[in-house]
């Protein structure tokens, strides 16, 4: 199996970390998104919308699309589970990582800041406004679905990781990158605390990986 | 079952196409956004991000995001199947779903034109330009999985309809509302017409439903 990843990706992050929760080994190649390495032609051939991250199964079957990706790695390799075992808990995971998926990290990607940048020629305060708004927009809409809900654990649904944290973690380290003060979203902050101590979590890390800028890496 | 719909939200389109595929009866209220009735309270407490839509369950369990409805009302009334019954099939549907859910619309939503309008003070022409660059970065995504791939067939995937059809038509009325040529998107095209022509579709158009404003419903 391979894996297509870059460091910095959210959507490579969440597929990261399912690989290590599932123990599934994958040979990892870094698209270097910086140095447009997902618009080379090899890279195209693989996923003609040029994103990332994809996964390549031995018989070149190609994934994409993170949520589509971390579906079938918990179909494939069901130990240990992604999603609660009853329909209700799923569409309540699934609704949590989607509202990270389909509504927080769009706003945020790379090819947005870009049209901000060049097509709208928005000062750098109206991006960090821009980026901000819509951080802190997920971040209470998650806190509101997870405080006070009876099946909130120790993550999102239960006791153990599910898709929700997979998704989760990713935005709130964008909104800790932000410096954005997650105290008034204690739940969401708690979980993302519990999560990140995971070694499987922490390891996918995006300031941890084999291609992290060595000036973006934590100091010892 | 108790859902929550507006006309013109797309993600409630989605929803209504399954309900009519499953033939499941659902008791419809209507939530005008125009007017903010999802920032009443009385909706607030069904869904706490006030977005649209949500199904209630007769044990007032309730469901949020259109992607996890679907793949609940799949599980919970398999026929007809909304995805295939292959893993590598089920992962390309969904990826297909998520292009426009994750990627397409998250961009066209009301939230956005807000801000846009509001915070950004975008002129009409900016506003127009972001629409439809938004809008054809999709359907050129779309264009590329679906052309040339050997499972796609008279729908996105094979010859029955599935979650990938579902979202893909709202992306294109949304194209359509911009009069953009589809010409250019045969594929898309082609199944953007095989699927609006199935009576569970057409009767889910957000110009069709109870909710649709007079002036807004197309002339006889």
């Amino acid at each position: 199996m391979k894996f297509f990843s870059f460091w910095r990706s959210l959507a490579s992050f969440r597929v990261r970390i399912a690989l290590n929760l599932k123990n599934v080994p994958a040979e990892v190649t870094f698209i270097d998104l910086d140095a447009n390495a997902h618009r080379d032609p090899e890279y195209r051939r693989i996923n003609p919308q040029m994103a990332l991250p994809a996964l390549v199964e031995d018989d070149s079957t190609t994934l994409f699309q993170s949520l589509a990706i971390l579906e079938y790695l918990d179909e494939k390799y069901p130990s240990p589970p992604l999603l609660p075992a009853d329909a209700i808990g799923r569409a309540r995971v699934r609704a949590l990582a989607l509202m990270v998926a389909c509504e927080g990290h769009p706003l945020l990607t790379p090819r947005v800041r870009r049209y901000l940048d060049h097509e709208l020629n928005l000062r750098d305060t109206q991006q960090v406004a821009w980026r901000r708004h819509w951080t802190v927009e997920t971040l209470a809409a998650l806190e509101g679905h997870l405080a006070d809900n009876k099946d909130t654990g120790r993550f999102c649904h239960g006791d153990s990781p599910t898709m929700a944290d997979i998704c989760m973690v990713g935005h709130v380290t964008v909104a800790v990158t932000q410096q954005i003060d997650l105290k008034i979203y204690p739940t969401v902050k708690r979980i993302f605390e519990t999560a990140m101590a995971v070694p499987e979590f922490a390891k996918a890390h995006p300031l941890a990986q084999p291609d992290t800028p060595e000036a973006m890496r934590p100091k010892q």
